[in-house]
């Protein structure tokens, strides 16, 4: 998977780090620069990794293995990367995605046991060197975050949102793990800033790979 | 995933190759000898790799990527393992499993491209260390083995049995190259043998495990 003349931007955090209004501003800048963007998460209505997603969230299925999990995990990606984020990078788009690889490598590999290696070998084998440009991650203070989550009544609870507050600290040591293994895309943001500061710093290093 | 007191016997070979009526052969001998024999095939009626086996097979699916596929496989391969496969064998029981991870790296890894090693990987992970004491592979010439499946009325046509002379010759190297990389648990039985010396020969190399 080597075309691609387009810019692959990932969004990554901890739970109410910030991550979905910092996406919607960037948006609008780079509207006003009149770049093509595409918006997208996982699964990111894609029909196959939709029913991925589906067998991972039934409620029926309480016997799921972390492992078999992971691996539903990276097979949604590839079929999200395939469909649609490669084509959007092969015509030149820049793609904002929330969320990608560094997110199962900081939960299922660090915080969830399963080993940032291990995660890591089998994400290789699904996204085949089309990793991204940049990556930002909004550092946050885990219980600040969760006290971000409750006070905001129009976000629906997720299952994430629920992990116990020691849960969150490892995430957040697993993100350390991640922006030392690829110190050259990863770029770390204190989500605790003023929002028109930190969308003035994550716009400079976005507009460094534009 | 290391508690283990049983066996695990795995069933390897092109189509027509004759497996299941070897399988249950066997099966009626572990029982003459009164070892509890737990027959299995993934998905194995594991109702998450059920739901991966659908999503797999969905014919609307088109679109569905080479890597997705084998990711799906391999997970639905974990889940079997976990619910299935591995308490059986704490148990103490024989377990036959018709196909297991060398059928992904003969087919997907040799035949369809994507690289023994890297199949290899992802299914190291999916396993876990959880692999064979013993694979009985039925060596047949693929175009016997196209012959034989043609002849066999009863026999369900499947995706595999209509891909060309050409892919299932692929599918052979595959497995030879499987063959070199665990000669210690790998066994090869030339699938044209007479029934019954085909079955002395596979249960004098089951006796020795047992």
């Amino acid at each position: 998977m080597t075309v691609r003349g387009g810019l692959f931007i990932t969004m990554e955090g901890g739970e109410g780090a910030g991550k979905t209004t910092l996406i919607s501003l960037l948006e609008g800048k780079l509207g006003q620069i009149g770049r093509e963007t595409v918006i997208t998460r996982e699964p990111g209505g894609i029909p196959i990794a939709e029913a991925i997603r589906e067998v991972i969230l039934n409620k029926d299925n309480t016997a799921m293995d972390a492992r078999t999990e992971a691996l539903l995990y990276a097979a949604a990606r590839r079929q999200h990367l395939v469909e649609k984020v490669m084509p959007a990078l092969n015509r030149g788009a820049v793609v904002l995605c929330d969320r990608f690889v560094d997110s199962s490598l900081a939960y299922q590999g660090h915080a969830r046991g399963l080993g940032v290696e291990d995660v890591w070998n089998i994400n290789r084998f699904a996204t085949e060197g089309c990793m991204p440009d940049l990556t930002l991650y909004l550092d946050i203070d885990p219980e600040d975050g969760l006290r971000r989550i409750k006070a905001n009544e129009e976000r629906e609870v997720n299952r994430l949102d629920l992990e116990s507050l020691d849960f969150h600290r490892r995430v957040q040591e697993g993100y350390r793990i991640v922006a030392a293994k690829f110190p050259e895309r990863f770029l770390s943001l204190d989500a605790s800033l003023d929002p028109q500061e930190l969308l003035d710093r994550a716009w400079r290093l976005l507009q460094n790979k534009l």
